[in-house]
């Protein structure tokens, strides 16, 4: 059967490895697994939200309310706008969906840093669009500035912070960047590590507000899976002016949250102690892993979120550190796929990193 | 900004109204609030998995198994094929979405009937496709196949049962119908309410295995949102051919069905007797729904779902008994915007059906 031409192109996602699977295929004890590989929050989801949820789980047979009323007036009050300003999506990534399918078809281009999250790529490619990367792995807004003059483009995707390498451009540079943009040119600024980069450094805080009423084609978002502990309930946020949303409603299928995601999300809100807790040890723990690539000689970049990227030079093969911790029961993830010979960690809970660090030394030193 | 074209057709979705808005609008109690618009399953979840999810609701902050490895493997036991024959969506709905996205362009057509499932025609709008539908408001496989004759099309709809009139066509006439379909055109056949039909009538059951051997471009949709009581969680499942399912795989976005969702429907197809005590009670208050219009004096629509229609011909306007009910507190839908003077009532619990009784006699003494 014949199906869209387009998708000739587009590749099958392939999802990390589940802890099942590891426990099966190397037969570790499902104790003694360690997963530091999607950036979840290592402490767990917020106990008040758990409860919470445990309270409502008896309401899964009733749909959710489709309006999101209750989420999206506790948004508008945390970012100080309008409900009208807000869509939901089942994580980012359905907002980034939408974006990207009422805007482009294989006549677009889109614009992104040569490194950074899949599914800018993924999604692209479904609808046929050209993808232009830089040259540079970590965002440079010079070349940026380069390629959108040569090419221009329907939208230009910033991850601020940038996943899967961790740096961060400076709010003041985005803002100057921003200024030479088109306003019919959509710009997508991906926040969903800003929680972390705005308690290290206030340079690299974005306000959703100022910077989606300064320029009016900007669409930030946001989400509840990394910071908010509640990765597996698929909830993220779009925040833009009124037009720009009204747009991607019309590509929001309804009920696309569930009924206990849209409790959680709200009630994560309402514990943001536990957000700033889980963030100040986020960087305490971090600081351990950085004295642990100096001591044992190699480099990282410098890190504004919950993970942090090791790069091997040419002293390891990165797949091979990859491998040989997941035979260990360490699940991290490989960045051999995005060209770059890199492992990225989550940055885990204290006894979990020290374990990461035993292990490490024993598979390094099994590689030299 | 410019958007795609097509979205300037598209209708942004308005769902029914949420408990929370008709205590607010009209100051009803919200204990005397009975919703029956959005045929759930009014017996609530099991509470096997009710008791399952407050176990794993701490596990919220964990990625999904992307693999879908386990509930997969359910499916598969449960209807005799491969987990390659198998995709999983938030809801069934989200398999129309990729069915409808991986097929169509503003080139193709859709062939439905005139009174079945709205996600159809609005998914169908997202690509810019043509809509044909027949001039039966039920489905009449006559009027299908003229017009299947004279236009083609890339896609047929069978809601079987449909939604939201409530009836079925029998098997062995879908199966004369699709034998003179051509293998190039995608047939869907939406079993969204088919444990309701299959334990009525053994003539409209529907054999996944068996439609989807003997028509390799038939893919049969199934959900957990209705009789499996889980609407909230967001879980659907198609069934097709290897090579269908993997080019739908490829617009299926990673970590599409959360955590808990994954879980819940994973035990639910353990509590098989749940299932089947709710199908054999929803029969029994069904025929209280039938007594009444019967006595009552108008015309109802024989249903094989948890659902009656019920048709006011010239004796009420059904938009009027719809918002009558409604400020007494009592939700159901009014079928107005689908070009029928009708509702449609979700069959409650014996209680709820007593009170919905009791509130019709009022509402249509005071209509008449």
């Amino acid at each position: 059967m014949q199906f869209k031409k387009v998708l000739d192109e587009v590749k099958i996602y392939e999802a990390g490895k589940p802890i099942e699977l590891v426990v099966r295929e190397y037969g570790v004890d499902v104790k003694d697994i360690i997963k530091l590989a999607s950036n979840e929050n290592p402490y767990g989801t917020s106990p008040k939200v758990t409860a919470k949820i445990q309270e409502l789980a008896k309401n899964m047979f009733m749909y959710p309310d489709d309006s999101m009323f209750e989420l999206k007036d506790a948004l508008a009050k945390k970012f100080d706008m309008e409900s009208s300003n807000i869509i939901i999506g089942s994580g980012s990534d359905q907002i980034l969906e939408f974006a990207i399918h009422a805007k482009c078809d294989e006549n677009s281009k889109l614009l992104m840093s040569k490194t950074t999250f899949a599914m800018y790529e993924i999604y692209g490619k479904q609808t046929g669009a050209t993808i232009i990367k830089t040259e540079d792995d970590q965002h440079n807004l010079e070349q940026f500035r380069k390629l959108y003059k040569e090419n221009g483009a329907d939208i230009i995707f910033l991850c601020l912070p940038n996943n899967p390498l961790g740096e961060c451009l400076d709010t003041k540079e985005v803002y100057k960047f921003l200024e030479e943009v088109s306003p019919e040119t959509l710009v997508i600024v991906d926040g969903a590590y800003q929680e972390f980069a705005a308690f290290k450094d206030e340079n690299k805080k974005i306000d959703a507000k100022d910077i989606i009423s300064k320029f009016p084609n900007v669409i930030y978002l946001g989400t509840f899976s990394k910071a908010y502990a509640l990765g597996g309930m698929r909830v993220g946020y779009g925040l833009a002016n009124k037009e720009i949303i009204k747009n991607l409603y019309k590509l929001r299928p309804p009920f696309n949250i569930t009924t206990l995601s849209l409790a959680a999300a709200i009630e994560a809100l309402k514990d943001e102690d536990f957000v700033s807790e889980t963030i100040k040890r986020n960087f305490e723990e971090m600081k351990r892993y950085e004295d642990y690539a100096k001591t044992r000689g190699f480099s990282y970049i410098p890190s504004y979120t919950n993970f942090i990227t090791l790069k091997f030079d040419d002293k390891y093969i990165s797949a091979e550190v990859a491998q040989s911790l997941l035979k260990r029961g360490i699940i991290i993830r490989d960045l051999t796929s995005y060209g770059v010979n890199a492992i990225r960690i989550t940055i885990g809970r204290k006894e979990q990193n020290t374990r990461v660090f035993e292990v490490l030394d024993e598979v390094l030193e099994s590689l030299n």
